[in-house]
């Protein structure tokens, strides 16, 4: 009822451009020195590879201005009103390879002489473009929901004029409080973990009426959502990362906005969202101003025989009712959103992006996106989200597939559900010609098909699925070999927070409230505290020494990051995997016999560790590789020769 | 017991070169006229694109002699003795492009003087190479089992001297009695149904213990089993059903012999098969003579990190343990092969292979024959029997593959199983979001992966799985969904015998023999006759007439045939699917509705079938296409435009 009351009056007000709430969001830590409301990107750097600049600048009748700039190396070369909003206007500059970093006015003139005088910032670039490295193979990822992780500042988890400021930590759908200033305090706990990298949920700002708290409803590309922190604390938590060895993700999402975007109160072109015109006839029913959800089949991407109408369904439908989707066949919308990613990649010094929703976009734009960015960033790393058992798509959207349609998607990295699934049914079933550790044998055997296999990113669960402990039914030894799976096969691997302390979803499988649970210890009065240890219980704890062992020593092995990959078709309920580089060798070895089991290791002998000895990462223990070898009741081994 | 006896008193004999059981069953339609026992291929042909060949003798001391040719044009170029056996040679010939057909001598003369004279012909070739067309698109194949189909002649179902000469219609795993000229005499019965092309399962000598009725253990590459009957009648099956417009296609197998293949009792070289070593070791226990079964690792084909452990499992262990696993390493195995399957098509003029268990012979041998096959004849067609639910395999095997190892297969079709399982599902499964016609829809979605899809072939069932009306828990109308879309895809379509009159497993699914049960009225006495159709149900005669309006329609349809795909989305149950070319327009439907159901054809619009007249081929009703179409209860339509 409340929400109903917050609609209408809202609406009333929706179809004249109003920027009452905008105000009260914006001039964050981005400098906007002047006379207009808006001016994106807020700043930009000298130096790129490419020298072209578009700027949106929103004011009102801003169209019916002309601008100009007087600074060396910058020119205009183009300006363009919207078709649609007279507060629109798109600025084309060219940034010579001369100029010097600097700040100059850009002056607006409308024909009845009246003035505009808006500051622009060019930045020189903090480090070279080949500094910016990306995740890889050498990685493993924490991934956490921000809301959820820790509550640094309980000052910013309301603020006023926002559209949801209620904090209900008893909700799993409403904010819980969570910071960036709170991952920031805890980056020697992740790095402790062996975490070498972090990926966020999106922190922007997501000025919705609901559910903020996920982030995948930006409402403004260029704010960090005041409930989370500053720019600056964002920079912070960056540059602390850096200092660590911690690679800093950014979840972006170019497929779509929140509803409360700001633009979507006054859109520039006719076609700036899909089903646009949808949209405005419904305006007054704006929570429910589209008819059409996307119709979520991703395979028309691939499909040789799909319609166009289920093309259209796809990639112009809305993903929910409340994410506009962008239309980034618009030009003006594609160049938008990619300076939108390289201002954040320059400006954070990021180490990757992971991309939402990555095959709902217009696909063409997709693959220009990361080209651009691929460009200036050579080192840089990228994985899109594609949610799909299917290696055929997981490998189509890779870098290098040689698909037959030409297409280059620019991705280092997309993202294995398959093999996520592939682990979690190998410990699940019973054993059986086709069913159990089989799973994982065949399921890696599908690598052929990669054009990088090791530069896919592998997982156990996600801020989407079930947690791992909870797909495995609650056993803990399982959930081990699991764990131990994903980061030792050639891949990234990425967990997602509190894994390392069994977090589950038993009470609803799969709920999203639930599986994006509090942090114990993340907020001031927890009893229960996994970052200091206190009253967690005995198996808690030893999972998170396990998971540390396990990922400090992965951080240190060639053989995992690097290694060529050779394994055994599983037999008596064992599964031996074996990563080697030069020297050193790494055996990965699953039983899920629950009695200990004597293996003939003749039929190794091709992996030539005769008489060589290995050391068992978790207990220290040395083992002589000879004839014969006991492995200890259900569970996983992790040998090296390191 | 009596298998035991019989073992023992063969056994006894095994160790030196054992003719008798061979003489039992040679000189069959094969010329030889001549002194040495057995030389092959027992003829050859002039003007072929290889002028290589290369003969296998076999004689006692056969390996003491050199043998001499005068024929113009005809050269030894190379005589090699076999390495473990004296009774062998291996004469390589180069047969000059001048060469005339005919018949010489081959004079074989040894260190005493001794001589023997054996005759060779040289045929002139019956057609040119591109006549030899193989099935593709255009073709529906009916597969049969021939000890089950008809039993035409009950005087060869027992021949004196075989191994296996009892017959019991009651036990499904021993021979029925069907046999060459029982399908020869059924040609018309398959036609009328709308098929354009055979596959027999192997009609090659299989002298087995047990089990000789499924023709997969051959113990004579060159002779046609008595128990099915002659060359003579083999050869006129081939003509018969190239006179009705049906292909003849050869189930060949170049991966295993049987257990008492003449030359398991006289082996050329120490590798001729797999494992020799140790069959020989074990040659008192013949039957059981090998200790390794293959592994069925099949993915060792295509894994990059499979070990050479797992991979000689697969290729080098035995199919079963009354199959030996022969070598295609060894040249003079590989050449005995790739020639045998030469001699097969030149002699039956044949319209395809069917190759057994295609990814356990050497992979690169299995692309050597193919190679060889296509150059002799550029339009023919082998299809490769891969039973692996995953699209990544299936198009592996493909010619034209982009496969990063490079492999190519020169195999212009291999077996759908993928699609088999998705069109069961699609029907068995109640609809939702991934469930359902969605099955069918992504499936087809996979196509982009394939080099050709059109080529490779679909079916509901075959002698080795359950039928399909079983797999659909008989249910009619989802046979007849299944049958039609198996049919209309993009793909080659075959059928198991006697589907079209609904045969099931339903006492055993799965049960060999239960599915591979006689057909009704191809016995003399039968109660039952589908061939006339007495004592047949109304059911049985329904799916029969189904069957052969809906073959009889696709022989006719370049849309089918050749035409492009375009499919949408399943939605309320329903399913379209179109195939299009030039002028005509092919619409599948299926709905899963029991009732009938209102479509809104705007949807389809793009297909540009507004306005238009579409016949129903199996009610013949004629619909005009326009704004909403009525579709009946659950079942399937198919609506042509021509």
């Amino acid at each position: 009822m409340l929400l109903l009351l917050l609609l209408i009056s809202f609406t009333c007000k929706a179809s004249e451009p109003n920027l009452q709430l905008e105000n009260a969001q914006t001039k964050d830590a981005i400098s906007n020195g002047g006379d207009v409301d808006r001016i994106e990107p807020p700043n930009w750097w000298i130096d790129f590879e490419t020298d072209a600049l578009q700027l949106l600048v929103h004011h009102p009748d801003i169209g019916d201005y002309s601008p100009s700039i007087s600074y060396e190396g910058v020119e205009i070369v183009k300006v363009t009103k919207a078709g649609q909003s007279p507060n629109y206007l798109f600025i084309d500059l060219i940034i010579s390879k001369n100029t010097s970093s600097g700040t100059f006015p850009i002056t607006f003139k409308n024909a009845d002489g009246q003035v505009l005088i808006q500051d622009y910032e060019l930045k020189s670039r903090q480090k070279p473009a080949g500094a910016y490295v990306g995740f890889n193979s050498s990685d493993a990822i924490y991934m956490l929901t921000p809301d959820r992780f820790a509550n640094a500042n309980p000052e910013n988890d309301r603020i006023a004029g926002m559209n949801e400021t209620k904090v209900d930590r008893a909700n799993g759908y409403a904010r819980h409080g969570g910071d960036i200033q709170g991952i920031t305090q805890h980056l020697d706990y992740i790095s402790n973990l062996g975490f070498t990298a972090i990926w966020p949920s999106p922190l922007l700002t997501n000025d919705m009426k609901s559910a903020s708290y996920h982030g995948y409803a930006m409402t403004d590309f260029y704010q960090v959502d005041p409930r989370f922190g500053t720019l600056s604390e964002y920079r912070q938590l960056a540059t602390q990362a850096q200092n660590k060895g911690i690679k800093l993700i950014m979840d972006q999402v170019a497929n779509h906005c929140g509803l409360y975007h700001w633009w979507m109160r006054d859109l520039p072109f006719k076609d700036w969202v899909n089903l646009q015109e949808n949209f405005e006839k419904h305006r007054e029913h704006w929570d429910n101003a589209h008819t059409i959800n996307a119709s979520h089949r991703r395979t028309t991407n691939q499909d040789l025989y799909a319609s166009q109408y289920d093309k259209d369904g796809n990639s112009e439908g809305w993903f929910v009712s409340t994410m506009p989707d962008l239309n980034q066949r618009n030009p003006f919308m594609a160049t938008y959103l990619i300076q939108n990613s390289i201002w954040w990649i320059e400006t954070l010094g990021l180490g990757g992006i992971r991309q939402d929703t990555y095959p709902y976009p217009d696909k063409q734009f997709m693959s220009d996106w990361a080209a651009a960015i691929m460009t200036e960033y050579p080192n840089f790393s990228i994985v899109g989200e594609e949610w799909s058992l299917n290696p055929l798509l997981i490998g189509y959207w890779q870098q290098g597939a040689e698909n037959a349609d030409g297409y280059q998607s620019h991705l280092r990295s997309t993202m294995d559900f398959a093999m996520q699934l592939n682990v979690v049914e190998a410990l699940n079933e019973t054993e059986s010609w086709d069913k159990g550790l089989v799973k994982i044998y065949e399921g890696l055997a599908n690598d052929f098909h990669y054009a990088s296999p090791k530069d896919i990113m592998v997982f156990g669960d996600n801020h989407d699925m079930s947690r791992i402990f909870t797909q495995l039914d609650g056993d803990v030894a399982n959930t081990k070999m699991a764990i131990a799976t994903y980061a030792v096969l050639p891949r990234i691997f990425q967990m997602y927070y509190g894994t390392e302390i069994l977090m589950d979803d038993f009470e609803n499988p799969g709920d999203h409230g639930l599986i994006r649970t509090d942090f114990p210890g993340g907020w001031d009065g927890d009893a229960k505290n996994a970052f200091s240890g206190k009253n967690i219980s005995a198996e808690e704890k030893d999972m998170q020494r396990f998971v540390s062992e396990l990922l400090n020593f992965r951080k240190n092995s060639k053989a995992i990051h690097e290694g060529e990959t050779m394994h055994f078709a599983p037999f008596d309920g064992v599964y031996f995997l074996f990563r080697i580089q030069g020297d050193e060798t790494v055996v990965l070895i699953l039983n899920k016999n629950e009695k200990p089991i004597s293996i003939d290791l003749n039929r190794f002998s091709e992996m030539g560790l005769n008489g060589k000895t290995l050391r068992n990462i978790f207990s220290e223990d040395q083992v002589i590789w000879k004839k014969e070898m006991t492995i200890e009741k259900k569970g996983v081994q992790v040998l090296t020769t390191n």
